[in-house]
């Protein structure tokens, strides 16, 4: 007589629903723990930084529907697991299928991780003019898989975050105006000094400049020419204006002086 | 006397059943979801980003042939699993070759997955002037794994995605017109900014122009020449035409105010 | 006395014949369906693509293959598992020794998946000018693990399909010739480009144009020279000998109408 | 009749409970323990290397939160290992997914690592001059992920701490001044010396310098030039206002001397 | 009392016996066959590319050294699994160790699969002159790990083979002879081109010609000289003489017929 | 009634016991060994090298350390094994997050491993002056993560030992002075070379060098001079000086014996 | 009471025993065998080669003690596995720091594996003037780890065998002396290359010379001179002596004929 062991049976059954139970429970305490635990750190740690409350919000969606997927797929291997379908060959099988694609999709975790703590580090702002994985713009949007810039010429740069491996931003702070001009060997050093010294005295009242223009000395010795520089600090986005400013003026002031902007020079020593 | 255990195995057989049973009524119902969840998402998520609607169609067509094999996938193995032919082994010792198969084929997929962001992103469209992985052309076609360039020679470049790790398209949105011209040293600054001025204010009605160029100021001190620089927008692709224009009116200007292009200079000193 | 458990014994017979049979039944099934499935999705897939017979029959031998030897291997495998030879530790065993094989075989694999796609989507055809990893040439031979170009000075490149992580194929559609020619600073831009028009009008008529030359304006400012460039577009092949012939002309029609195409010019201030 | 096995099942639960019990006492006095380890071991290490308190406290910080993430992540585990939740397939199945974030995030923890020695070894400090990873600056602030560069141009630069593969750092100890000085082939080398000796003279009771200046010698014969090298040894920051000085000295001494820097030579044979 | 059961020894034993009977029946079976497989594989693939006996022979013997020490290792593995010791945590606790040879040795696996290819499908042979990996010279032999080459000043090269990631050789088939000649701007290209066609036609009956040099036309403007092009084809090997050949007639060409190859010109505007 | 199974309970505990009993042993039996071993072996190998007593010391006290912490973590992970405490699915849950360390730490191992190599081998020692991944200088400090060198110019750089692919120490033996002389193409040979050996000749008693320096022959035809080439081997450091101190004393002569060192020639061919 | 299974524990014991008796013969036949193998394998393939005696010995010792190293720790493995101490989750744990230490040690491995093949392929001998990895210089000790050049310059650089990937031997045969000397565009082709060779018939007595040098012809057009190229075989290692005697000589050849080597040239055309 076929004699099927019902107490086993039961006893089996008992045990699955107790496992599946404290399953169920755990999942119920840990969802809602886990959102809020994301939502009071996230703003913990962005409060200090003073970003922005609409960029918060993102970070905060996109962990909490990470968070929210994780526990989903965990719930439904366990489960699985739990009624006994042979779900770890399942899985082993597909790690050489899973091992290629994670070869291929770890560019895109690379991006996302990186997208994520350039939102949350506030390295660039949209409008910054930032240099970057050798493309250099205004920043236009900043995605968590890519970042877009604008080139000078106008050309939209698409530039996935995992390229960001350092970025140099030109808009955080005051710039620096340089300008190296080249007297002639032949002329006097210090009156090109005190000409130049006057023309940056021209410059001190210029709202551009947080700190004046100044010479500070002689920095090399050219080929041809004593070339001098000139420094000064400016309100950030005006350092080029402002250095073009002072190169017409300096020519101009040389010009009236008398210092000439040497061509390059030869001796030329004549054979017949 | 050979005692075969009915009981058992009815008992075995039933188990089995039950579990390959629980299996199919879990991908019955799996399957349709997947495909609908697929095709709401994928239109979410392209209706926002006005992607074309045959663009949308070959998206999805992907992701639910992609899900479909994959289904197919999970389930023959679980079947096997169930059965307890011992396909563990089997799936470990595909390991190594699937190794090497990975590491081959991750190409592949990186290919692919990027080609899909790219698709989805729309960060180039057919008939965009971009330039990306060392080449530069007019988009021609944009596939899962392949986009084609047609260069300006009228070479066509096959790039693989996986090698689009940066994108400058050339086609979105105006473009900035610039011309360098240097001026003699001799010359006045002020008489040949105010003559490119006059040229710059001719292009004024110009239609290619979204904002008429200007003259910006003095940009370089070159070893025989002063810089001058001129900048204007364009609308998207007539900035090179737009730039012959400036350039052979500049001249034209110059010729009639004797205000010369110089050639390189040099001061020979002569000794004998 | 020694009881040999026959009951047992004929059972566990019984079950790994059970086994077997379903696995031979399963593979029978297999076989010839997987082959049909090659077979047709190929067909489908190439026939819109219009590959060669040739060519697809290759493909199709290839994948086949691919498919025989994996069953193959797979059957054997389950087969032992079956037995109960003990083949885990064994391939877990290999695993160290596999490791080492397939890093150092992945080149391989990944030499035959590119060559596969090249294959299959068309990307060189044999006779096709291409430069591809360093190379350019004419292709002599597309094979599954290299692709041999024939260099201009007669040197055959075998280039490792892998190594072809971007094409450009010169042998897709018409092709540009690109004339540049300087004139002098002194000769009128408008003159200039009269007669450039009138040389290129002389190829109107030629066939190896698909569109005749035109001359686009002024390219750049050279250092001694004003930039005039010519553009056309030619058939396939023939853009060299037309650039030659234009470049013959151009300097012929100079010559007739005294412009002259200047040497590197200096100014030479002289100083003692 | 049911006959649920009571002994067995009281049985298993004090297993359970033992092992529990186990677990707890061993978290109990392993946590406590090691927060403990990890004071007094950084405090030693870096009471020796003079670390400012303020840094001590945050890697102190840093190591016990990790330490305590560790210990909870182990005992949730260990946990459901021993209630028989299967927790092994569902970590098992995290590992495709894992692998990539994996290969994702390597970077991130490669970052936190290379930042922590950083730190602690503090090749760093903020307000450091230093070159790395292709940017140069002065250090605005150190991260454990990024450090702020400040560009000398005023840009900001964030390099992630995994590309500080080796740091310059040219704010510790004194630094060296170079000056290369031309005199004419034509010129006396001893006369030359003798000059340069005097002025470096002047340069003795320079606070800016640690060791004053001296004229080494010859240091190479150029093409138009015999070059004479002064080097001194200045104090940290000074280094380039001395060598602009010391230049502006020669220059002066070599016109008062009739020293000529000369300008580069050229023997022209003239032909007809 | 101790009770050893016999039986279940005898059983035990009974089962080890068999499967150490199959296992070695189904060697000696796939032993000879695997090498007779190899063998006439090996002999097919050979004979159609017309592979050298010798080489064939080597290329048999590795692979039947490969096949043997595999079997005996996979025959030594199963053994000890049949027997019951525990070899898998071995394996297990090999693999670390492993890992790093497999990562240190991949390179030598690398280099073997690689030469394996360079051998079977003779893309370079001894004798050949090649370049590859940024070496060239002769190749003096071809091994599974290194090729050695001679390089043109007698140094000889040894090179991995897994750096060979692309071969140019240059012995195979015809080879081009190039020279280009620059003639003045002042000379006619007419008159230049029919002095070059009637050198050209000297070499007509030159046997290291394959197809004798012509000339096609004007190749590029050069800075001081148009640059005329003659191309034709040569016996493998004779390319580097028959170019010297004709360079030396057309410069003796010239001086007959007065046509100058220009020295680099300039223009020099005198200023004083 | 509940029937706790003693006897059961008291056997598993016996074994618990007994292979505790063995770790236990075991271990107290490895540790002292290991130690003395590793003493023993590194005393061996660095007496034969010469390894000063203190870096012997570093050493010793490293690689005991290494081996303490891994035995305790063996024997901690050992006595889980045994208790029964899962600690199987830990760990392989630790697998996910540890993959994602062990690739972010793997520079530091790396770090480690080389720079234990470096001290053991002394390829370099404090004072040597070095040149290495890129960077050059004095070394300060030689760690097991990073080494220490200080630039020429003051500059401290600290270079991670793994970045140390290839050493080239500056500091080993005798060093060779090079001077490089151009005479004129008018200028005898034979007369130059008499010159340059009397001025060798004067440095024959210097103590500076190990072997007198002495010309060797017309070292190339430079475009406007004759190349001629002196090499003499000097004490390790006294090259630089030896070198300068050459080039004066030739220049002296070469002005007594009326030899020139020429400035670079063109032949000018003048047209109207 | 508590009944010990005496029997079952006496079974166990003996199985026990039964399988370490088995491991310990394995391995008693094993060492010994295994040893032998290593001494006459070498032995055969180092014979065939001249490989030194010194050099086998070195090689035999290595294999043996990694033979050696390798046996011990299977024997530990396994003796733990059949006492059924729980070595395998120790040996998981250890997996993630081991996989650390596996990347970082990598190239230890490398090194020692390439050494290996480095020192039996005699690929360089101490004494051999190499260039590898970008470093050359005379071979002063090849080790395991690494290989030390001196550098011409007297440097002694540190090569880890890894690194080096391509190995140029300059110490392997004769070597090429090869001179270009540039003739003027004005003198006869054929009294040059006649002078030339009377000067290389100089040489034919030559005993540096394997085979006399020879002027092969006409090797390019430079832009101010016709360049002849001289090639000769000579010893190895006396080339550039060679080199220097015949630059001398025809030089005084030159002077003696009146063949001028020219300087550059240039045409001028003057304009005021």
């Amino acid at each position: 007589m076929i004699d099927i062991k019902w107490t086993e049976l039961v006893n089996t059954l008992l045990v699955y629903s107790a496992k599946i139970g404290i399953l169920l429970i755990v999942f119920l305490i840990v969802a809602p723990l886990g959102k809020k635990l994301i939502s009071s750190l996230l703003r913990k740690s962005t409060s200090t930084k003073r970003v922005s409350e609409a960029r918060a919000l993102t970070l905060e969606k996109l962990l909490i529907n990470v968070f929210s997927y994780t526990l989903i797929f965990i719930f439904v291997v366990m489960f699985f697991g739990i009624i006994g379908l042979e779900i770890g060959p399942l899985i082993a099988g597909a790690g050489v299928i899973g091992l290629a694609v994670a070869f291929g999709a770890q560019g895109l975790v690379s991006d996302i991780v990186t997208g994520f703590f350039i939102l949350l580090e506030k390295q660039v702002d949209v409008g910054d003019y930032v240099t970057t994985a050798g493309y250099n713009g205004v920043v236009e949007e900043i995605g968590l898989r890519t970042t877009q810039l604008r080139g000078f010429d106008g050309t939209l740069h698409y530039v996935p975050n995992r390229e960001i491996t350092g970025v140099s931003n030109h808009s955080r702070g005051n710039m620096r105006a340089l300008v190296d001009i080249g007297i002639s060997y032949e002329d006097s050093i210090d009156h090109a000094i005190s000409v130049l010294k006057s023309v940056c005295a021209e410059f001190e009242a210029d709202v551009r400049f947080e700190e004046a223009p100044d010479v500070i000395g002689v920095q090399a010795f050219g080929s041809s020419e004593v070339v001098l520089r000139i420094i000064g600090r400016t309100i950030n986005g005006e350092q080029w204006s402002a250095e073009r400013d002072i190169r017409k003026r300096v020519k101009e002031a040389f010009d009236e002086n008398n210092i000439e902007i040497p061509y390059p020079h030869q001796v030329n020593v004549v054979k017949n």
